[in-house]
């Protein structure tokens, strides 16, 4: 079954917005087995939004196998009480049928303005329109209730622009619909899984080397098949599995894929629930009952913020410094003047010594430090902007790495707090570092 | 004129990645005049994407009044080397041309691996391809060369999908034409110009109140127009200015709103260049040649990290503590252990010893503290998850200040340590606080 979602609102058409609804939508649709092969975003205008469900619905017929039940429309926007909210009346329009006042939807409104103790406008009123022979989905979050209408062989589903109204009323009422019609269509129909599989340590395409051959595309549509792709975000490079065939094969084809990964990925992989790596580090910290402390230069306290970022933090993470300048290092944290004098404030010796210095003042397990340049500003030929010592102060030492992270200020930095959180998660978890 | 913003790949249609090409474009094309009425996302299959530029080519003939000489159709995505890139094709078919191998993007494209150390893969000869009355658009920063074609009285731009290369083909080659083919029709044409200004201290709604009857849509199309909205994004209000006329007009319109927002909004507004709260402290801090420190314990050294995201920071902040633990207030900020525990550790009292010993052990002028419970366990009926104190200790004495934040973890600690630096910056600026 195929999929077209029409965004309907001036505030996509002319980029004040970026439009976030289609693609959740396009990933809910794939994991029931719907394939999204167009999305369209129109202004605030009847004629573009009637022409545009109009054309959708053509769209969709030509796709439609013999055997096939039809395609699906979702419609998202334009079901506010202002007159800038065509939508019903353009969806009238393109079913060439009348609008009527459903006094079940009246009643939803009139109710929910009751819940938040507020008077219902008239236009409100508005809202309650639907084309004659269409139904009426509930909202449970808000004014506008949505609207189920069918053309031809497409099913039409009409809900709000805003996304948190959206998602709730597409999981509560449109999923379980189209559940249901794909049922009657097929029994087990074939469906893509997503699932996230989250690592640190290696860049994308080093990565990528590793699992080259995973990420190769099917040469043929033939089900089950998987596709495994990358992403990065804010550092971290997350793989993604596609696993397209009946749900259990489906199911069974990400089983295979994930043990793949991690017999290849070992230890860069923190998290296979798409959590946080502060996250992964701090259920390790729990459990063992260790504790942590941070002695920051140039991450300026980023290390301590993504630390304590965790709920219940409060039980392994107790102190932290931020010592920018020379004279704090040596009076928070004990470095030694002659120490930043030989070797400077960006060095192992200075990394070392914070760390130490960090574990002993907060009396912790471990103790983390970075000093480095992260500029734009400050970088020379022999330590370049980018350039950051960490160093990891354990009961049976300190360990030091020096890294020269590419990227901007926030980039840098970013990826300095990280590699720290790494290295004591591998430290925990008793494994050599993979990088 | 009028246009279309057309978006190839499987991987937008699937949702695996957000589209942000067109509202990028579509900001583009108002600044030049041009508004965009649709975008349209389609997957890698040839007869979608040749169907796509069919009706979008006629949907844009539709619009065009007598005296216009036609649209402007963009295209982004497709123009890859792999099999799946089928733009180049799809377009041909669409104008019912052949393709061609253009001598000239040969070229390009053999001098773009050279300039990267790299062969160039027999595939990467398809990316010279163009229809045959197409001409070609060069990309400086990748492979694949652009394309210009006309069908009708539709100016079609075809650029890569990689938004760094996209950016930069638009600015360079597609921004140009467009601008010429517009002064041909009009030589002073009506733009949309965008301005923001963003503003801390007050919600989004209760802001809302103050500059409502600047926010009513204008009844008619006439111009000059101006429409002011408001946009959140991490607690930083942005009030946006879109002033439509002659570019005169519209410099002259968004002045005289700029003017009236500065006199409604005063102190709430801390940039009119898009820059960060922490730079407008920052800059404040350097000019006045004071110094700050930091003590938190809610905030977990996200304050410290906000402070130092700005380059030359160290100018002005030299060191800062969290102490999240009671032992920590205690022995590095010599909080006395029966304040905390006479007032607590979330209290006026303990929020002002924390700002005094931090001031006091770092020798700045000024110094800021946070002790707050940021949930979502440890809220208590007289003490709920999202209460923190915030206090600043001055050469003048200690303030402080309780507030209750709403949301998650991460928000309530966002905005205590925004609000911190919001406070800082009304008293280097020697004004009332506005909230």
């Amino acid at each position: 079954m195929n999929a077209i979602l029409l965004s309907i609102g001036d505030e996509l058409a002319s980029g004040l917005t970026v439009n976030t609804n289609s693609a959740w939508l396009a990933e809910q649709l794939a994991t029931l087995g719907v394939q999204t092969i167009a999305h369209v975003t129109v202004g605030d205008h009847l004629q573009s939004i009637a022409t545009a469900i109009r054309q959708a619905c053509e769209q969709l017929e030509l796709d439609v196998s013999p055997e096939n039940r039809g395609g699906v429309l979702l419609v998202t926007g334009g079901l506010g009480p202002t007159e800038d909210d065509l939508t019903r009346q353009a969806l009238a329009d393109a079913l060439q049928q009348q609008l009527v006042e459903d006094p079940d939807a009246m009643v939803q409104i009139e109710r929910f303005f009751k819940s938040i103790h507020r008077p219902m406008s008239p236009s409100n009123r508005l809202q309650a329109l639907r084309p004659h022979e269409a139904s009426i989905l509930e909202n449970p979050s808000g004014t506008a209730p949505g609207l189920w209408a069918k053309k031809d062989r497409t099913q039409i589903f009409v809900m709000p622009g805003v996304p948190r109204e959206m998602r709730e009323m597409f999981t509560r009422a449109v999923q379980p619909a189209l559940r249901e019609i794909l049922e009657e269509v097929t029994p087990d129909p074939v469906v893509t899984l997503v699932a996230t599989i989250n690592t640190f340590g290696m860049g994308e395409s080093q990565l990528g080397e590793k699992i080259k051959d995973l990420m190769a595309r099917p040469q043929s549509a033939a089900t089950p098949s998987t596709v495994v792709g990358t992403t990065v975000h804010d550092g971290i490079v997350s793989v993604r599995i596609y696993a397209t065939g009946t749900r259990l094969q489906a199911e069974k084809a990400t089983e295979g894929i994930r043990a793949e990964l991690r017999g290849r990925l070992g230890a860069l992989i923190f998290s296979e629930q798409e959590e946080a790596l502060e996250t992964a580090v701090g259920k390790l910290l729990l459990q063992s009952r260790y504790t942590v402390a941070t002695a920051e230069s140039c991450t300026g306290g980023l290390l301590a913020t993504m630390l304590t970022n965790v709920p219940g933090s409060s039980g392994y993470f107790f102190r932290g410094w931020v010592t920018y300048a020379n004279a704090a290092k040596h009076e928070e944290l004990g470095v030694p003047q002659d120490v930043i004098e030989t070797h400077g404030a960006v060095s192992e010796a200075t990394a070392r010594a914070m760390a130490s210095g960090a574990r002993r003042e907060a009396k912790t397990d471990f103790a983390l430090a970075t000093t480095g340049i992260a500029g734009p500003e400050g970088g020379s030929p022999e330590k370049p902007v980018g350039t950051v010592w960490m160093a990891l102060a354990s009961p049976t030492g300190v360990d030091a790495r020096k890294f020269i992270f590419p990227g901007s200020r926030q980039h840098v930095r970013l990826r300095a707090a990280q590699m720290c959180l790494a290295f004591l998660r591998w430290k925990l978890m008793d494994v050599a570092a993979p990088i």
